[in-house]
């Protein structure tokens, strides 16, 4: 499979490059980046010195879609409205890492990013890609939009719970910890001011939750609305949410396992985490870096009918680049763990 | 005044004593560790080389109640009940940093720790040592415990909301995040197992959960429950409660700003943030490291008539050796600042 | 090829797992622990959750050697000596990770571990396994004895230059600075006490030392003293040697990479560094996490006659697990990067 | 004392003015930044919020000579010569933290900055601001240039060895190891980028080298040079230095105790530091964080004659503010201590 990736020198891109060099049917094609067009792609991502001697070109699209089966495109949001249009005019399959057609509602533009999706009408064409939940759409579609690390960490504890009525789904906090790689390269701070925080960075109104509320609300049957509030910890990779939710009727821990299982049983990037004791007792992105897996567990707090899902991913991976290349996987008919079958790195 | 200090090897009782070398009107008269007694403090304390030439004593009550007015108690969760006692019988005055004696209930010991408490008509006789709720009962008081870290900083943020009935009292959660010194000393995981967590390590029925609920309680003058998950992430020292709320009343910032600053406008170690940009929006005990400022602010998700509050503290500092010696200063009618006029360390 | 691994629950252990699980000619036949003989791997490896369903069991010779083809030895220094011996005398191949068959002169045992090597006669069959060093050596030994992290490391920077007499072999100072992954599971100092150190902890006679010593002097064909010094630093996994070295005659940086080129430019596994600026100017372990590889480059401090060579690895990989597997690839005639094939993780 | 700082925006006036808000002696009268003036300081400086209510003014040299007794000088290196010479010819005393007035031979400015100093008659009226080599010269000084943060802390390790004749020359090996704030505000690199570093930045011809060769040329009476080769970690606040160096003769650790008793016996920001065993061993900038100290110890390699002679500092203290704070106490009279009475903090 000959595969294009645009915008390709931040975090994202490097990692989507990390996985597809060592990826056994996929050929990379063409890397573009405007700032860095002319150069070696290791001289930018030093990961890969020694195993690509690829050059960043400029974007044109009608030689990338002479060249590229699938377009991974890892730009900003907001830059890939027309981006992703103009591959997906010229009959290209697209796999966008931008949130820019991750929301089925044009009005949901407007609430989450002030802004007015330009092609509102590509929305609808636009699969959110969490194979997990959509694995049959994902792989006739032409195009597909992987979710928001918070999103898709989140939701995959969650959905189970919803679609259960397990929940009230009027309380629904969803307290999320991440780390700096998800600034993005060149927009994070400095270490002297980043190292040993524990910063609420946007309590109300972040932009992940537009994603969650829409999975959720589709699980439902109704409109949900969800409590989110990130922040951000001393780590470079990583997140975990802290689910927290309140019970509709007494349940017990092995009923909560049967629906996971049910659920995630067959999944091959959700793993269901609990020990007795030890370190390994619930979800910790620590166990997760380098890895696609999502892990998901949790405790009951009988005391206040509270169920706390827990769930934790590697942000680059599950959250981003390994999304994208386990929607390839699915768009393409390959084993969905094809060029992901990384155990996480412990300890690191 | 004459103080001395049990149990001072760890890193609470050396914070402790790192407050009191420096304090103008304390002179530490004795100083224990079962452990270490015999040795010079400053083999195990290394901030103290330089500051002071004492050595680690045996506990032996009558001799420390001769050299002592004040005893500050920094031994484990479940040592103290007896040392307490002991000096409290010997009319010590006595700050005890243990868990030992912060609930009144003798049931709630059961509850929250497992063990019957064997002096039960002893927790009536002790205050809560969080000056900003209780500064009058702790002037006089004989005994004077110390509130656990977490429990300190989110009372502090919730309190006030409580009070004022803004907030259902059905649905508080209590998101926690901190430092590794809140293991204490000789109890932590090594580091690199540590480094890089986000780890959830309790998220249900945390002991601290038992003296939040005990002070909201009273401020609501109802039984109230509390909703606490606390997490280990990867920083020494530091702690933030995201304070989950929801609104039983249609509200606007002014107006919670109005309430807090009517708590804590004339306090001098609770500071109120907000800014509008930059990165000193909310509480970060980043912001706060070495000093016993606890720091509250929040934001409003109208969407979910939601109001998170924040709350941040050094848990070694607001969150315990700190408040010992804010009581201590409250209890001996010394300026409230006295030996606490540490502005933060920023950055580190 | 059927390989069981003696002492799998440490990092370096949990490690080697990590790599065989993933490495396509290799069937793991056989995973002992004494600690935790009859628990499964992913209780205590969790990276190996979803990997394999593979339990613990107690070293039996017998048993192994009839299952296994090779076997990779990860105990503690001074544990191995009975084990390699014994699996030794039965015929198996070895890959040994612990400290006990690296040096060739048994004096040196009294000297760099205090002990005498109870079987010094077997110190000879045993190869130093650094493939860019003894390739065809290791081809056909029976037994392979992997080298210190910051020996390998130390030894690739280091050793053209002795080989070609450019540097003055009485003032060679290595500077080293590790993670804690370094120190081995269960033996780490806690997070609190090991995080923002800077920590010298063995400036004189670390025991790595005597084999920099013996690979020197046998490139320089004397005996040559090295001036070795570690420094714990707040990272998990790496390790960066400063190998500062005084020049024998004048030369320039043409010269110098010329050497290293004409020593590595064949090797897959070492890269040598050089930008022009940015943050990649030189070798940094931090973007090597995950990653076999060994990064040297190098400085010239004309004013001084200095020659700064710069040497970088990840301490579990090329420092211990991943040598084992380039050698056991090395052994058994396999691609010398199968199973190795990892991009280092960027940014971790 | 009436105290200006100009360039307060930056780690190193903030934390010079997080010690004067505190000195007891000192009177802040003026603070001036040119890109926040008219903002309050603690929108800035968040340690502040609470201890002040200045304001940022713009500088304006007659006002504040009008205002204040003694200048401290906070900007970045090249910006300090004209605004040093303007208060100087006002005839105000100066503390410059540049490296603007820290050599004395103009030459060097040309060797070590690529640039010529504009006023290299001025340097001789300079000090080089560190009160346990000059302290008489200090006290009547008009203008004292607070040290590198590299240099001080390596200086005080060297010079009695290099003054007593201890040590070759020609072969003195500084390597250090420095935390993110030493960058300066805007200047360090993201976090992502940044963490989990151990990056050899400028192996050869760092510009502290200037100040390390003036100093122990001083002290040896006759011109030596320095291999000074700094590393970034992973930690904010910290330096430490290891610097190895040869013996001319035998020698044992009593003798060596000796020099350094007899050059720091008396002061009180040099502490010795041997223990024989746990955490203490040895300097460890972790455990100097926030305080003034200098921490100086050794260890011999007998089959190497070498003497690994390692200092320890906080690098916005003794490496930047707390010499600046410690010089103003010097000319002004003061008490050294005064202002400066901090222990480190422990753990953080």
């Amino acid at each position: 499979m000959r595969v294009g990736v645009v915008g390709a020198s931040g975090y994202v891109g490097g990692e989507t490059l990390r996985l597809l060099v060592n990826h056994p049917q996929v050929e990379i094609t063409a890397v573009t980046s405007r700032q860095y067009a002319g150069q070696y792609l290791h001289r930018i991502q030093p990961s890969l010195r020694g195993f690509t001697d690829m050059v960043f070109s400029e974007l044109d699209y009608d030689r990338m879609s002479d060249r590229c089966d699938i377009i991974i495109t890892a730009v900003p949001h907001g830059s890939a409205t027309e981006i992703v249009k103009a591959f997906y005019d010229r009959g290209i399959r697209i796999i966008d890492l931008s949130a820019d057609y991750r929301l089925h509602d044009p009005a949901a533009y407007d609430k989450w990013y002030g802004w007015e999706h330009p092609h509102p009408e590509y929305l609808k064409k636009s699969v959110f890609g969490v194979p997990e939940l959509h694995r049959d759409q994902i792989k006739d579609s032409q195009l597909v939009s992987c979710p928001g690390c918070m999103a898709v960490t989140s939701v995959l504890a969650l959905e189970p719970l919803v679609r259960h009525k397990m929940i009230d789904t009027d309380h629904i906090v969803v307290d999320s910890k991440i780390g700096s790689s998800g600034a993005g390269s060149g927009q994070g701070t400095a270490h002297a001011m980043r190292a040993g925080v524990i910063r609420p960075y946007k309590p109300a109104r972040h932009r992940h939750t537009g994603e969650i509320e829409q999975e959720l609300s589709e699980a439902a049957g109704s409109k949900i609305r969800v409590s989110m509030s990130p922040h951000a910890v001393d780590v470079v990779r990583g997140i975990l949410c802290t689910n927290h939710t309140f019970l509709t009727q007494d349940t017990d821990e092995k009923s909560v396992w049967r629906i996971y299982r049910e659920a995630y049983g067959e999944e091959r990037f959700v793993r269901l985490i609990r020990d007795k004791k030890g370190l390994y007792k619930f979800p910790d992105p620590k166990f997760l870096v380098g890895s696609n897996f999502c892990d998901v567990g949790f405790d009951l707090d009988e005391d206040n009918s509270r169920l706390i899902a827990l769930s934790a991913s590697d942000n680059l991976m599950k959250g981003a680049a390994g999304s994208a290349v386990q929607n390839l996987n699915v768009m393409c008919g390959f084993d969905e763990m094809e060029g992901l079958r990384y155990t996480p790195l412990t300890p690191v």
